[in-house]
């Protein structure tokens, strides 16, 4: 059955839309519609372009025998802004405060598309990075690892506080929350994570970033890397923060609780190097 | 600016991808492309062809004033079959056998691609169902209860053992965890679910059914409707189930630890109506 360039498109987009970062032959999308390569070539000429006029990612060619194409996410700052912009006034709205100047954010992570976003910005941020793994904390950070690891084509491994029957051996580490000034307990299943993994580490909220010094440590206990931090939102208080280099997406501002007020503004996205 | 046929088509199809069930009016496309019309029902009839084609889904056309395109997921029994089987291997090997004859299954969920698979063929089954939301009970259903409802573009919630200082109030129900029979608690952020909501329960395991029962006692807390029970894989012993109609992708039958002997079929997908 043959194919023309029309659907060829079509279902050579969906499909490489669905295999983020993994090569593909050209082979393989020649044997899928019976078509010669050079017709193939052309395709994917036409749908590299197209991905990197629509801001929907790039095409990297990988010349040679073993050589084929490789979808990337791409984010491009003008496309963005506007996203960050509707996060941040998404989270302005005064009903979030909750007491002790926590945000109610679970309508905001429940929201898939969202969510997606999110993912999507983050992992365009580490695209040119060697990352083996997504790493999170149960459980608000959970969706958005999860659409970050998508795009980045890389497994997930959530840390929990307590630890589960089905989770096999586990290794548990103790770390001290820097805002509640409390010692927790992290654990992690032995088999989750390799020796040597470059991980990036997600989550939703970092206020002084003790949650994610226990994701770090539990790194050192596995013997893996840190490839990045990413954080949806990033409270005020910097100065006491334990945590140095990472990406967020939104920042917080000026929470008064008896007030009723949040500033928020834009994470240092855009500052990232 | 003008664009030529396969450039729209490249952008349609990703942008009805990431859109799913959402109308989409023809006016919307017409002048994101600068294009007449009557050319982008041409496109979208060839891409709506190429889709139902390939097994990406279906369009639906919406006529008249306020209609427009909407694309639906839909993956054929002939496509979900391999993934099915191909799951079923993977949950075969012995290795995953823990003491108490529970799964290590971390690995399968930990892994995106294979978690948006399971999604998509749930998601497909639920397509001509009313749902408003997906409900999950942390951790290990989260991942596959966002792959669901991002298909049916639909919020998550998610029930919890214990109660956050950020999901503000929450609702607290006791229930029995059939197969251990103890009892157990389960918190809900009480802003998280509107009353007559119709909600698809999603779980990654199901041994008696307890747990899933407990977030039905919770939807009636919260006066919404079952819409429906998803779960990836269901135990053995169904002579003891508590739930009736639900939707198993795979089934396990057999497992003997002592043996280190697992038994794994296809769940009851297949016999859905």
């Amino acid at each position: 059955m043959k194919f023309r360039r029309s659907e060829r498109l079509i279902d050579m987009t969906h499909y490489l839309l669905e295999h983020p970062r993994q090569l593909v032959s050209l082979t393989f999308f020649s044997e899928r519609y019976g078509s010669a390569k050079s017709s193939i070539s052309e395709d994917l000429a036409i749908i590299k372009d197209t991905f990197e006029l629509r801001g929907i990612g790039t095409l990297e060619t990988v010349p040679g025998a073993a050589g084929g194409v490789r979808y990337q996410v791409k984010v491009r700052d003008e496309e963005a802004k506007p996203i960050i912009a509707e996060l941040c006034e998404l989270i302005a709205s005064p009903d979030r405060l909750l007491p002790g100047g926590y945000l109610y954010m679970t309508d905001i992570l429940g929201d898939p598309m969202i969510v997606q976003k999110c993912g999507k910005l983050i992992a365009s941020a580490y695209i040119n990075k060697n990352i083996d793994m997504v790493m999170t904390v149960a459980t608000k950070g959970i969706a958005l690892a999860y659409a970050v690891a998508n795009y980045l084509n890389v497994p997930v491994v959530i840390a929990r506080r307590d630890s589960r029957v089905t989770e096999g051996s586990t290794v548990s580490i103790n770390y001290v929350s820097g805002s509640a000034k409390r010692i927790q307990t992290m654990v992690l299943s032995k088999r989750s994570l390799e020796e040597g993994s470059k991980v990036l580490i997600v989550d939703d909220f970092m206020k002084a970033g003790g949650t994610i010094n226990g994701m770090i440590s539990m790194l050192d206990e596995f013997k893996a890397t840190l490839a990045g931090i990413a954080v949806l939102v990033e409270s005020e208080n910097a100065d006491e923060r334990l945590v140095d280099e990472y990406v967020s997406l939104v920042q917080l501002a000026d929470v008064d609780v008896r007030e009723k007020r949040i500033n928020v503004t834009e994470g240092n996205y855009f500052k990232r190097n």
